[in-house]
């Protein structure tokens, strides 16, 4: 922890009462959306604008204190968790919407812009921000960009990755970039730009960034479609990809359906069971590619991909062939599920999958394992529910077993450990299943120039 | 230049015939089609695998040789150029496609894989590549992803950068590096692959690229629309991209369609004189859909935004408006044009034209100003023709007082002076016009850590 006369020079570089030391600030402000690191930050500290970030960096520097970036504390790898007497830069007070320009398709915000905010801002000027995830109502545009938070849209619209045009950012020396000025074309050597985003704070602060906008969808459209087995689910895709320009496609398990049915709050889309059911969405635009839509159905029914299905033909069953997806990870919460976010190329899913429900099977058989996740981008969310008969501790040490299995299977099938949740520091000591050393090396690297002192979110991504 | 014993130990790294020291070979692949800069390689070497690629990187390293990658040589930037003894690297003999996956959607290449025959491979299989511009007959995967190359359907489908799912490289020590292994999802630490496109080979070569396909499009269909002025392009713009996904939306000036139409070979779009032109293309993929492009090309004129137009009813007059944009570049070849490649954010533009004409026009009213280019970008190519009465060394060195005017103007305007031909040699000394001391210090400090002795194509991008 630093001490008093510490944080009096801090308090001097902001405004009256924005540094913030009481226990439950620090309780509050510390920790993110996991749950296997005690909160202890030496202080919360609230900057107004990238002036002041620049103030606090270069303080942290003079007396090597470790700063940490803190968003809407939403992170499910404890990249924001403040562990060890970190000072943590919180952007709440950097909230405001700054610039739109209709002919841009642009909007300049500051980090602390909630997700929802852009949303709506965006909508209300006739346009649309397309990242999109159950946290959007408190994830802040910052920590979106620090982990490129991905989501349920990313099979048309991309990660957020794909909508900064510009981002200014206060480097770990203090130095303020304006990072590709929200041009589309700039080719004017490395693309810096591209390396802080995902970099979890570890080089550097976003403190503004232009975001880009699309046009608004139209009649948005979803099928839930019963498969017999995973394996359809490929041809399946394959086959309305081919047709339609699909804005999600996502897959669940009859299991995971089943916790959600079990609530009764959401309709069965259909009475047929299935093992396993894919959710997919386009823009009916027209009354052709509904039809096209329908068509496509019908050919994979034919083929004996498909077993049954539905297609929403109102607003309201859209919202309620949502929910069956949607509410699972709320749904699942009571079971104190272990969690674990790993991708392949989607071509590998189907084998990935059989391998590791094999071995969770042959050694846990009596863990209850829960499928779902954005099979268009080749992101699964393996969930396995804790038995009633063993304790937390008892099943998150099992679980340790069960992550190295994972991750050795991730390895074999050339994958990523997390494939939109960040490496923070639940994923750390794991990185090399998916980065080789070699890859590591440069990256520390490329941290040593932007952050020589290693003040800037210490022990995450990598120790 | 090198000595020869150093030749004969480069020509032990590689199969039989594959270093190159004649005339002719050094003067081939010593160039790209940049013409300030006269070439002067020790030696072009042809390697077949990445193993090789490494081999030789070693090779450099341990003799401190200066390596120069070559593609398909159409740079417009001399980022391939070796004009001083440097041994080139060309990539001819590594043009294989390797693999292909419908689920995935995407191919692996070597790097010396030719646009245009990627282009047509994703046919083949039913699928589009979407890059597209006036050298993909001849330029190469691995130069397309070292200059980030751009092109005439980015407001669509974005720059190569977009494509890029997974990248070998093989960087200035020598090491193998597999980033992202093309997956569509992957948080793991800083994304490399990023880094490595644009970087114009100063930081490594590309060996293997996995590049995603798109789904073909259907029933492209193009309007060329008059307007009465520049400023009038602004909200036809945003008129039809609010209602339609654009695949295009070029512009081009009287006095370029003027030039073009005198060749005779390509009819006039229609007869009503209007001082600039915008192309745009979309999918009419339904009858409602060209409805809907025909109601918003009416509401233009309504607005006074176009003066008059026409709609392509066949590939051959889709072709035919296309070749208006197209044709432009080579037929103003003929008057020696001095060129340039600016973006600006696309509000912007209108503005940024017009003081660029103004500064122009008022020292050198004999210039006569040729404009076109990817205004759905904020793109635009400005090209100088050369009066008769000037020989070209006079015409040049009016030229160089230009560019200065020129990117202190795209300074003002927080614009790039290369928007997607890159930086090179040509527009190096240039560079701090578009990134400031600060950023160009981190981006070499990223060069040493890749490339610690300077061997990769030294001189590009910064002294």
């Amino acid at each position: 922890m630093i001490d008093a006369a510490l944080i009096e020079s801090l308090k001097a570089l902001v405004e009256p009462g924005k540094v913030l030391t009481d226990a439950d600030s620090l309780e509050t402000y510390g920790k993110d959306w996991t749950k296997h690191f005690a909160p202890a930050p030496s202080a919360i500290v609230f900057p107004k604008t990238a002036e002041e970030v620049q103030a606090i960096v270069r303080w942290a520097n003079a007396h090597r204190v470790a700063l940490v970036p803190s968003g809407g504390r939403t992170g499910l790898s404890a990249a924001a968790v403040a562990a060890h007497g970190e000072v943590v830069v919180a952007f709440d007070h950097m909230n405001q919407i700054l610039d739109f320009d209709v002919y841009d398709r642009t909007v300049v915000c500051q980090p602390g812009v909630v997700t929802e905010q852009l949303q709506a801002f965006a909508e209300e000027k006739g346009f649309y921000y397309p990242v999109d995830f159950a946290s959007a109502g408190s994830s802040q545009i910052g920590g979106n960009i620090g982990t490129n938070a991905g989501g349920i849209k990313v099979i048309r619209y991309g990660m957020t990755r794909n909508w900064v045009a510009g981002l200014k950012v206060v480097t770990g020396t203090g130095e303020l970039l304006e990072l590709n000025k929200g041009l589309m074309k700039n080719a004017t050597g490395y693309d810096l730009r591209h390396l802080f985003i995902g970099a979890e704070g570890t080089l550097g602060f976003v403190v503004e960034a232009t975001m880009r906008l699309e046009r608004q969808p139209t009649n948005l459209t979803a099928l839930v479609l019963g498969t017999p087995d995973f394996d359809s689910i490929m041809p399946v895709l394959h086959a309305f990809q081919d047709k339609l320009d699909l804005t999600a496609f996502e897959f669940f398990s009859d299991k995971a359906m089943a916790k959600v049915l079990a609530r009764g709050d959401v309709p069965a889309p259909f009475d047929t069971p299935c093992p396993f059911y894919a959710l997919l969405e386009f823009e009916a635009t027209t009354e052709e590619r509904a039809d096209q839509a329908l068509a496509t159905f019908e050919h994979c029914v034919n083929e004996g991909w498909v077993v049954d299905g539905v297609m929403s033909q109102s607003e309201q069953q859209l919202q309620n062939l949502w929910r069956l997806r949607e509410d699972i990870s709320e749904t699942i919460a009571h079971w104190t599920p272990y969690k674990n976010d790993i991708s392949v190329t989607v071509s590998k899913v189907p084998a990935f999958l059989r391998d590791i429900d094999a071995i969770v099977g042959k050694h846990y058989p009596d863990f209850e394992i829960i499928w779902f996740g954005h099979i268009g981008d080749g992101n699964l969310h393996l969930n396995i529910l804790k038995p009633d008969h063993l304790s937390k501790d008892e099943f998150f040490d099992k679980c340790k077993i069960v992550n190295k299995w994972v991750f050795e299977t991730v390895e074999k099938y050339n994958g990523s450990i997390s494939a939109e949740h960040g490496v923070g520091m639940t994923k750390r000591d794991y990185l090399t299943y998916s980065r080789s050393e070699a890859e590591i090396a440069y990256m520390k690297a490329i941290k040593s120039a932007f952050d020589p002192n290693g003040i800037m979110n210490p022990g995450k991504v990598f120790a």
